[in-house]
């Protein structure tokens, strides 16, 4: 790669402008299982919608992008192109076919040995209801944060939600 | 906890009224060694800006609350409150005092056994020019992704940039 990126640069001297203004989180990709339960859980419990589907099928593998709602996103854009590449805030799942038939399959949260990732983090207009009805959709608390006003839940993968 | 979510249910008929169109996905957090490192990599390399430290030095750790700048953006925040607490797309780096210290001390960035998180992805304007700039400060680009227009480089703890 380095060729081509130097052979681009010498050819064309414009290559080379990039305008980091223009730079946006996008997304955080994680794996799950089982993309039903997945979907079901950050829609139906998280309140997310789902933007896009990439179905990979010849590599094995889907990808899910997941966020909050905002004016002028798609409803599950599987076409060509990215309507959502300019957006914030998405979840990506990535489901390797086959895994979610596996009972002994299961992926590592981060939060045990090894250590590494360790949440996302939704804010919600209030804490106290927002859990409330995380309990009436038997979601289960795994603990209050260590900090005041934050509570943590689990995805269908043991994914910490705070 | 249920017991607390009870009684303010049944003293306050209000209390499970609760939004979903508020809820925002703020931030995703993950765990860094060195946060000098981590903070000029986010910084200066990937241009997002420094909004808010929490530092909880009783526990023994800080918390680092980066993102691409918008209007409204406090510069590093340490006071009370969150004036960020309806962003999306923000990192959280999480430093647990010491660890910059142990040479053989490493983050599990997810891609290798046991899997689980993948990685954080960044739109930019132009991909080559974007990599043509990395490339200029000496970040190593690990692969292109398995989808055109995708490379992938890696953050001081390793953790996937894509």
């Amino acid at each position: 790669m380095p060729v081509e990126l130097i052979g681009q640069e010498s050819s064309n001297p414009e290559a080379k402008a990039t305008d980091l203004e223009t730079y946006c989180f996008n997304h955080t990709m994680i794996r799950c299982k089982d993309p039903k339960k997945s979907l079901e859980f950050y829609c139906s419990v998280l309140g997310m919608s789902h933007l896009r589907t990439m179905e990979l099928s010849a590599a094995k593998f889907n990808l899910y992008f997941l966020g909050y709602r905002q004016p002028g996103d798609p409803e599950n854009h599987t076409g060509e192109g990215n309507p959502i590449a300019s957006r914030e805030g998405l979840v990506e799942l990535t489901w390797n076919y086959g895994t979610e038939n596996d009972a002994d399959f299961k992926y590592h949260n981060g939060n045990t040995e090894p250590l590494g990732f360790g949440n996302i983090s939704i804010s919600v207009d209030d804490i106290d209801a927002a859990c409330a009805r995380f309990e009436d959709q038997k979601v289960e608390k795994l603990a209050d944060g260590t900090t005041k006003n934050i509570a943590v839940i689990a995805d269908p993968d043991g994914y910490r939600i705070e």
